[in-house]
């Protein structure tokens, strides 16, 4: 409780540490044997795996499989008190922070909030593109797909079915590579037979992506081999694709001059990511400006200009890199960045020489293209390959890094249940109310529109 | 689809199946061989194992493992289409009914729709006290119960602390005594430990039932020995208690005459079903009028009187039994029904002579306590028995009639990773905006009274 951390002596270091991902996880983790007083503050009550989510969001896995609560993590770590709860204003001056309606003091602030989705300026875009951040986006995407075969087996319009069975993905980094690829793997393995009517097989899945290459951040060599990868399994990839507006089921693509229309039923939006909201507070707070990512540039110990005692981790931080390049938003970096922090702090509280500055090592990169094929880069020894041995290497990778054995153990099984069967096992609407109810206030409005003379093509609006 | 299905030779026999829960589930698989032409339509995609949702509400098991989607249990079956969507009327004279905007032609029709919860005409006590009868209830409750504890751990007043952790389960049959029984496992083992301010185990789990004793439809030493264990993992249980009214975390309690205020975070709501509201459309077409728990009386074949073409089945519907009961709206029964109706069929089309009027075939009563208790009363040989083997028979029963095999075994490793660690899960907060938001309208409206100077007591508002 506040009143006991501040009646203690004043020895006792007071940690708060928000945001209870991969960075504030592994800060947490590696101050487990020392006496600093740790908070941490979260929204949510779990830490999320969030590179698996694509797998909830196209029915391999479940919510749980992916979520470890963070009560759970931390139980046996009695430094460490967890908060549910959002940070509404931080005071450097003061050494406090807001939460809800609490206010918390703190010696050390490390702010590891992460990233949000950027459609680009077009927050008006969420609507009908949805990101895959959170467990609601991932079901809300899975209820959309399994929604869309299932209105398409019930029309009798062509153009609606086609439209219905198009799933547009925009975004062609490892995000958008797995989610195209689990989405094609649903389609023409898993639904396969299940329909009367239309023919799952049929759907049309379409990878929009900006860049020249799909995965531009790998090394072109692999970019090419996912690209085969994804053309093998059905996937249509548009490179150097612009998308330059989203509406309701449909895309405004700029394929190098031509302007296309995509009617999709189920938008995707794995295009890019922003700095967490509480970034801007952070800045606010600490007098630097966040770059136009939104994220929060910090010096070479991770903490910010002018403010020795508050630290910014993990996605939101904007850390330079050889070469002007800046460290990458991926979970390795995040952890070897909360770790960097924990010792740090440990050099501090001895008054030891701090440790060198902060180096991200690169253990390399890789992605997955549905069942059985994936791209994975190597840093040392640098090695590149594809094909079903980096698919047993990014198995084995990512569940080695799934924080609870349980979890570990079930995810393992899932898969192999998934992989021999070809089964997805939580193929569930969730929340069919809210899908329809969008869908009536759609035909209202269609109907209002038709009746003030503004009619709009059915096919932009049904 | 309907065109071509009106449009084939009139020896194909059309079955719309209303419903894909046990009773029409049963149905359907009992035709797999014939050559009707089976129509099933449900609001979801998927089919429930309604027993298990309390496992879902306390953090065990995950939605994706107690469902199976419907479209995958018929796949192979091919005489069988799957449609999502909602019936909003039928008409007896054409034979058809109708489902969102598509009009079915049917010759036969069977309607399962299964129940609803009931409270007893006071459906906006449904706000405060959530009913256990869907994937999104269920998931609602675990939220609203591991956000009490979360409320809890931040909070500063006793009075709020207290009435936070006190958990009030409305409902003395199966359902209630295995949610109650599911939040003490949860409260007094798995979140043990979790906490820093507040102590998990000092939770109050309260079972209020209207009835003499708990389980009052199985055998008074059954109930003693449900009684008895529940009081040993410290469920308070409250006899002959009739819920008068129900507000925001407030119950008010009839105890044999004394009125009692009891204040709980979490109300759960298992304290009676209704047929569902397809049941009013069925009565309104048919003519017979359904009873006062809203569901539809039908002949000793199950059909509806003087609509030979018309079968009501599962809960639904209304089965007089010996000695003026009913058979009980549980699903061996819904099962039983679901394959008397296919055999009515099956002999209608051979025009053989009709199978004796339906008769249901009691295997007994089981209901679990907690972890590793439970009370078994099996009808032959008339065995009653509680404790660990109670609970080995539980367990094999329902893993058993799983639906899906993949399931089944996923829930078995679930279940044996909960037994041996204590730990669930699926301990997810999803969806906390609702519940943010639910509390902050709270407050507002608060505020407008207490400005109104219709100042409210805080305990009773807030």
């Amino acid at each position: 409780m506040v009143e006991q951390a501040t009646g203690k002596q004043m020895a006792t270091h007071r940690l708060v540490v928000v945001g209870g991902g991969f960075a504030g996880v592994a800060l947490i983790k590696s101050l487990g044997w020392t006496d600093i007083e740790i908070t941490l503050i979260d929204r949510r009550n779990y830490h999320l795996f969030q590179p698996l989510l694509y797998q909830v969001a196209t029915g391999g896995l479940s919510p749980a499989n992916i979520s470890a609560p963070l009560r759970e993590i931390f139980r046996r770590q009695k430094n460490c008190r967890t908060l549910l709860g959002e940070v509404t204003s931080i005071d450097p001056a003061a050494r406090t922070l807001v939460m809800d309606e609490q206010t918390i003091p703190y010696d050390t602030l490390v702010v590891a909030a992460g990233a949000a989705t950027s459609y680009f300026g077009n927050q008006a875009w969420e609507d009908h593109a949805v990101g895959l951040k959170t467990i609601e986006e991932a079901t809300e995407i899975r209820s959309r797909i399994l929604f869309a075969f299932e209105r398409a087996e019930l029309s009798h319009d062509p153009e609606e079915i086609r439209k219905l069975m198009t799933f547009a993905i925009v975004g062609g980094g490892p995000t958008g590579v797995e989610m195209a690829g689990a989405v094609s793997e649903l389609a023409h393995y898993t639904l396969k037979g299940d329909f009367r009517s239309i023919d799952a097989t049929k759907a049309r899945i379409l990878l929009i992506d900006g860049a020249e290459r799909v995965l531009s951040s790998f090394d072109p060599s692999s970019s090419a081999r996912a690209l085969a990868s994804l053309q093998r399994i059905g996937v249509e990839v548009w490179s150097k694709g612009r998308v330059k507006q989203v509406d309701r089921e449909k895309l405004l693509v700029d394929r190098q001059g031509t302007l296309e229309t995509v009617m999709a039923g189920t938008i995707v939006w794995a295009a890019g990511v922003k700095g967490a909201p509480l970034g801007a507070k952070v800045a606010q707070a600490t007098g630097v400006a966040a770059d136009k990512g939104g994220r929060i540039p910090v010096l070479p110990d991770l903490t910010v200009v002018n403010h020795s005692n508050i630290f910014v981790i993990g996605d939101l931080a904007s850390v330079p890199m050889g070469e002007g390049g800046f460290v990458p938003g991926v979970a390795p970096a995040a952890m070897q960045m909360g770790q960097y922090v924990g010792k740090v702090l440990k050099s501090r509280l001895k008054n030891a020489k701090p440790p060198e500055p902060f180096q991200y090592f690169d253990k390399g990169s890789m992605a997955t293209i549905g069942r059985a094929a994936a791209v994975v880069e190597m840093s040392w020894p640098k090695w590149k390959f594809g094909g079903f041995l980096a698919w047993v290497a990014w198995l084995f990778v990512h569940l080695s890094f799934l924080i609870e054995f349980e979890n570990r153990l079930l995810v393992l099984l899932q898969w192999a249940g998934n992989y021999f069967t070809r089964n997805r096992s939580a193929l569930l609407i969730t929340n069919p109310g809210a899908l329809t109810q969008e869908l009536e206030e759609e035909k209202q409005r269609a109907a209002r529109l038709a009746k003030d003379g503004l009619m709009e093509t059915p096919q932009a609006k049904t």
